[in-house]
């Protein structure tokens, strides 16, 4: 059964290149779909994307690629959605075919900003699609290492444990384990929060914090992340297995993250909209930092680091005086 | 009362440095004892330690250097010992006079290799020094940092809250924050762990695994350290607190330990004998490895990155097929 079922694709980015090439490792057919043309015709005619991951080699003769979401879709029984959660809802509007049967698996760390949903709950609020038929693939990854091929462990989340174990079958490779999990919500909001501390991180950097604070601040923000989580989803989980803490990890320490940088430049003295357009990139955390702020109003979790760079990015408050009060506040 | 108590440093390396650095902002009298002379003479003469943090200067009025370690532990009322734990042996050695009601601070992350036991231990067991005078001070903290005032936290560790208190209110400052706990051998065996772990880091490294395995490596280390230490000595601990998990991931992602250089030599092939004499360092972490391996032999604890140093380390197994094993045990 498993050996026939159809993969697609969607976007265009490093991640969305990354899972492309695990893909085509176990099917003989994945289904591409990125709204960049050029792109397409690029990875056609030198089997390689321009933009992204360039050093991947594809075999096309096994690629589908298309602009049109909607030919993916209505290929596809298994959905994987990599694009930035900030497209979410425009790149849906395109829709025609239903989406309803499909199983759809996100890849995005994000909340969808129109919604202030995670991507799950996105597609399960706003296009019925049943828990069962929704999971997550999260890391500790970057789609860099991927292309490398530098082993990476991979967490793929589902309520439906079979569907995870088919995704993890057609992911998995020499250089990629798999770990099912059926923590679906927590697995998705770590992956969401990791970068409001990775934010966190890069501001402190900005400022002039070093190596010593960046370790205290890590281990608070995993306390902090757990009792977050722990308000949305309570169940018996570890937050030091991968999927939380290594996720935190990869994200928090690495110089490459556009959250990091981005949080680097907001304690350098950017504004926040300045850094964004400095960047010319999204910033997944920034707008993880208001939906985490505002549910939290609710759930009422202890959460300083968050409320410090909301308060930054959203308050105008100065990054200087608002680290030096947290500092306070961590142990 | 606390007022007139006397402190003296044992060691002269850099955190010892760090350490009487910090007590001369509280203090008008600070003992210090090293081996070296001519570094007396030079920190005498010049205000710097010529051999480490030597950018820090201090107020000569206020040092008491010696090279007689007597000297310094008739003149204290707290010592605090930072000195390579394969010293600590021979240094006491050298004592005449009583060292029985003193209170003992230990900054040494590892085992006294004569006796396989952590510093604490030793002391008592040795020395006959009971628990409520024996206090631990660790990390999360690189002392170069604190010759940089960077922001860091200690932690201070002791069965005597009162003691612990006393010794924190020496070392506080504006770039000094400390913690109380009494969970001194949890916070020791912790301290000496993470080296073991940075030595894992570093062979990973030097194997040429990435970051995504390095959060993967990080993420297994704590859960088994909190298994290791709960078989130690169990109580209610958080395992994600700055002394436990901040501690590791301040050595674990150190470029600069000498933990994980040494690991990352061996990654690259050189034996550990040769790793040593390159680096003409002592690894604390190399005879962490063995007592550590040895005391699980009795506790049970499922410790496979401990086994995995152990057997490159220790029974020269290779490497690479060594971590290739261990990728398939942590998830």
């Amino acid at each position: 059964m498993a050996e026939n079922l159809k993969f697609a694709v969607i976007g265009g980015g490093s991640w969305a290149t990354a899972i492309t090439k695990m893909l085509c490792v176990n099917l003989d057919e994945v289904y591409w779909y990125m709204r960049n043309e050029s792109a397409i015709e690029h990875i056609q005619k030198y089997k390689h994307n321009p933009n992204y991951l360039s050093a991947v080699e594809f075999d096309t003769n096994k690629l589908k690629l298309t602009s049109d979401i909607n030919e993916a879709v209505a290929y596809a029984d298994y959905l994987i959605f990599a694009i930035p959660s900030a497209f979410v809802a425009t790149e849906l509007e395109k829709l025609t075919v239903p989406l309803k049967d499909k199983v759809i698996f996100s890849a995005i760390k994000g909340i969808v900003p129109e919604t202030s949903m995670i991507v799950g709950e996105h597609f399960h609020f706003t296009y019925d699609i049943p828990y069962y038929n929704i999971g997550v693939i999260s890391g500790p990854c970057h789609a860099e290492e991927v292309a490398l091929e530098r082993l990476s462990y991979l967490t793929i989340a589902c309520g439906d444990a079979t569907k995870a174990e088919i995704v993890g079958s057609k992911l998995a490779g020499d250089f990629i384990k798999v770990k099912i999990t059926d923590d679906i919500i927590g697995t998705e909001y770590a992956a969401m929060l990791k970068n409001i501390y990775a934010i966190a991180a890069g501001i402190a950097h900005g400022l002039g914090y070093g190596d010593n604070f960046q370790s205290v601040l890590m281990s608070n923000a995993i306390r902090e992340m757990k009792k977050f989580i722990k308000k949305v989803h309570k169940m018996k989980r570890n937050i030091n297995d991968s999927a939380y803490l290594g996720d935190l990890l990869v994200t928090g320490y690495s110089v490459f993250s556009r959250n990091r940088t981005f949080g680097n430049m907001i304690g350098k003295g950017y504004t926040a909209k300045s850094a964004m357009l400095e960047m010319s990139m999204v910033s997944e955390g920034y707008y993880a930092t208001k939906s985490a702020y505002k549910l939290n109003q609710g759930y009422g979790a202890k959460t300083p680091i968050i409320d410090a760079v909301y308060e930054i990015l959203y308050e105008g408050k100065d990054a200087k005086a608002t680290f030096k009060k947290l500092t306070d506040q961590l142990d």
